[in-house]
């Protein structure tokens, strides 16, 4: 599959902003596979479908986190932690991408995991940085992503932390182990 | 065992500034427990025996750790998490206290958990914010305490994962599930 037929498909799944944010995701994301050494053209579909089911029903998303046997715990979290896995469930079923590195990519663009593949860091900071977004501390990842991919992805998890305890919000506790596994790491 | 008993005891246990900070802690938990209607006795001998464990050699608590059966993922985090169960065991078995509303308050005054009882809020924020303690946001808490001790705690455990994440220190994980089930509540 190309760029402009998997563009054509993820379009008819997103509003005209978050289509904008997909291209952005995706030139992001095949930018950083060349600089790290990524598999560009996983990256590039990885980054186009990434946000496929965002606007799933959350009637449909809950049916198929449990009868795809997904962990429960993300339904006591935020309906926003939900798109990640689902997407990658119907990125598999509906688009037939049948790769494991770019599905689980899509899996864990939100929460983040210990031990994240290379493509998955990639999705993740490249999701966060992308040329659209415009929030406090964007332009310091940006930064760290030219040049050290991981100090980048802390950043970025560290951000999400603060502004979710600013926001009173709770935390998806694989979000505290991504963060967990990089800080070890260093 | 009254007051002096108890001090006399864990003294033998403690730095002279840990001794210090111990007498602030139980005078604040006895005021908390006045406050909010909890055992004054209990938050006493909670408060002097809340850091017996403080100063056991690294190997010793470990060695409990594992022999007691408490979660061996506190080996992964810092030492630091250590002393709060280790000392509820030993304060248990070297002091004779029994009531594990006590025990529990001691066992939790480090990471919080779910669900924590009124006597482990106190310690917990007691410890936070007895007179002798000096740090950035201390004030807000002391006078947050003064109004919903639950607010007060969702605040100093907030300051304590900011401040985590400012030192780029791993945060064990019942520390965010104390969080996500206080805002939760909220």
């Amino acid at each position: 599959m190309n760029r402009e037929e998997a563009l054509a498909i993820v379009k008819q799944q997103l509003t005209e902003s978050r289509y904008l944010h997909t291209i952005g995701v995706t030139d992001t994301a095949v930018y950083l596979a060349k600089k790290y050494g990524a598999d560009e053209k996983k990256a590039e579909l990885a980054g186009v479908f990434h946000d496929y089911a965002k606007y799933r029903p959350k009637d449909e998303m809950k049916h198929i986190i449990k009868e795809q046997k997904m962990p429960e715990l993300l339904l006591e979290f935020h309906s926003e932690m939900w798109h990640a896995p689902v997407g990658a469930y119907l990125v598999k079923k509906e688009v037939g991408i049948q790769d494991e590195e770019i599905l689980s990519a899509i899996y864990y663009h939100t929460s983040g995991r210990a031990n994240m593949t290379l493509l998955e860091k990639i999705i993740y900071v490249a999701d966060y940085i992308e040329p659209g977004r415009d929030f406090p501390g964007v332009d310091e990842v940006r930064a760290l992503a030219q040049q050290d991919l991981d100090i980048a992805l802390l950043q970025a998890v560290k951000n999400t932390i603060s502004f979710l305890l600013s926001k009173n919000a709770k935390i998806y506790p694989e979000t505290l182990e991504t963060y967990n596994h990089l800080v070890q790491k260093k």
